[in-house]
């Protein structure tokens, strides 16, 4: 089952906020319901924000389809939804190209970039795989963050992927999994993967990853990226950047795995890039309860910045970039 | 009032895990009641398990006053209760050089190690203030971890004690505290504290202190320990570690406060230390709900080991310490 499809005239979608409690499926019907649903996160993972910018374009030019300016404008909240991820605005421009052409090519162009998705991470899991076999001790032992599953994805992970594909091959011991606060996409989502694949796995703090590799307990770290500027600086979930300065410190690989369409050669470098504030209230409170004093206010930074030059490999589905060694 | 203390024949304390939802007050008449109010972090912070470890010798002498050596078995669960924090066992062991001299005597040693608590902690608050004035630019801007302030000694904190003495002297402009899963000390009890004292606060997941760090947010780390060993090395509550990694990079001083008794110069380095390893349940569960799938299982470190040579300083109640400098 894919994370995100077209069904019945409509986008299909694994609501995330549900799980691992229970597998609810979410009909889409409307632009106003898939923006909600990527700004609660019921929707979320850079590669299946970009399959969802696209199937997003597709309903914007159903709703509209007598007039593509008010579908071109429909769309564009789309792209809005969240700023950071760079495959969400990328998902919708691509489907928009074909808006001249109607409804029905706006959609094809959009399962198109759906079924690439999938192809091209099947690809990028296998060569991190290898690159991985070859290049640390066996077996491979993953510290991982946040979850670049096929949850993030449209049915194969980038992270995961290159883990999964890892598995396949036997070469797999163990998964350390960061609970990834304040929404814990780990502790929900990436250990409720890893159990359906029964790989062996252990969730820790995210305050705990860097003790699991100083402690010589995982031999790699391998995360996803919700965006890579030009010097190779890779933006993905706040967290990412401390598990990188640890890596180095442990003199374990840091290796990112991301399709190309997460390379923005447009921006130079990470600070160039707006990172998402998220509502206080996912730091302040814990479902209905409040955790911290009233008064005390909360600084939500959904993303960090990873330096290229702390970044080991970059794999993507078309090669492996060595940040300040390979051009991105 | 006192987080710990002796009145009327026994130990009254706050229970922390009430907080800060209300103050409670822990009425404890027996060492079975210490220990659990120990284990379960009713108690806690380095200094107040200092003060609580005399205390439970008090209470252990007192409920086998006729048998020196049933109090003196009595007193080591209280010592065995937590293994990490040296001043727990320092505390019982101390209170217990008066075993001889009878109860009364015992208590009296347990009430002077309270008192030479909050006198030390003010002098460290006091020094460690200094330095930061004098070291980084005005105003000061600190990331704190856990909760090192009044709530985790017995009147006056450590590392809060040194932001309490900045925050009087006029020269803080404002604390970003990490909420330090699984427990939330941070979002629970430290800005519980800075709310008290009006000092302008902010609270990060814990994943995020590294960001504030690298964008210039923090101008000082401040951090309390549970341990230093004799050569520097600091162990102190997980996620301690990477955010010494962060300052670091960031060119911003690591600042520990801790008094003297946390210094154990017996141990060689932080690898020597036994590192407690807590409940699976405190990461695998929030309140009464499991937030990972049935079947994963979680690594719970409750400390980890800074390496001395990134502690730019050691502020306790004597000097001021520089790791590779300095003797510690």
């Amino acid at each position: 089952m894919r994370t995100i499809d077209w069904r019945d005239g409509h986008v299909v979608a694994i609501d995330q906020t549900r799980l691992p409690d229970e597998l609810v499926l979410l009909e889409i019907h409307t632009v106003d319901a898939l923006v909600d649903a990527i700004k609660r996160l019921a929707v979320r993972g850079a590669p299946a924000l970009g399959a969802a910018g696209a199937l997003g374009a597709a309903l914007a030019a159903r709703q509209h389809d007598t007039d593509p300016e008010a579908a071109r404008e429909a769309a564009t909240a789309v792209r809005a939804a969240r700023p950071t991820a760079v495959n969400l605005a990328g998902g919708v421009d691509r489907a928009l190209t074909r808006l001249e052409d109607g409804p029905d090519a706006v959609l094809a162009e959009a399962l198109a970039l759906l079924d690439e998705d999938v192809r091209r991470n099947r690809t990028l899991g296998e060569r991190g795989a290898q690159w991985l076999d070859e290049t640390v001790g066996r077996p491979v032992t993953v510290q991982t963050h946040c979850n670049a599953g096929e949850l993030a994805c449209v049915e194969w992970g980038t992270a995961l992927g290159v883990v999964r594909a890892l598995h396949e091959r036997g070469t797999l011991a163990h998964v350390y999994v960061c609970e990834t606060r304040p929404l814990l996409q780990g502790a929900r989502l990436t250990t409720w993967e890893l159990a359906q694949l029964r790989v062996p796995h252990t969730l820790v703090v995210d305050a705990a990853a860097a003790s699991v590799l100083a402690r010589g307990l995982a031999n790699a770290v391998v995360v996803g990226a919700d965006r890579i500027t030009a010097n190779g600086d890779v933006v993905n979930k706040v967290g990412t950047y401390p598990l990188a300065l640890a890596a180095q410190r442990a003199g374990v690989p840091m290796v990112v795995a991301a399709p190309e369409s997460t390379i923005d050669p447009a921006t130079p470098t990470g600070r160039d890039v707006e990172i998402e504030l998220r509502a206080e209230d996912e730091v302040l409170t814990w479902g209905e309860r409040r955790i911290a004093p009233v008064g005390t206010s909360a600084l939500n930074l959904a993303f960090d910045v990873t330096p290229g030059e702390l970044v080991t490999a970059i794999v993507t589905d078309r090669r492996i970039i060595r940040p300040g060694v390979d051009a991105v």
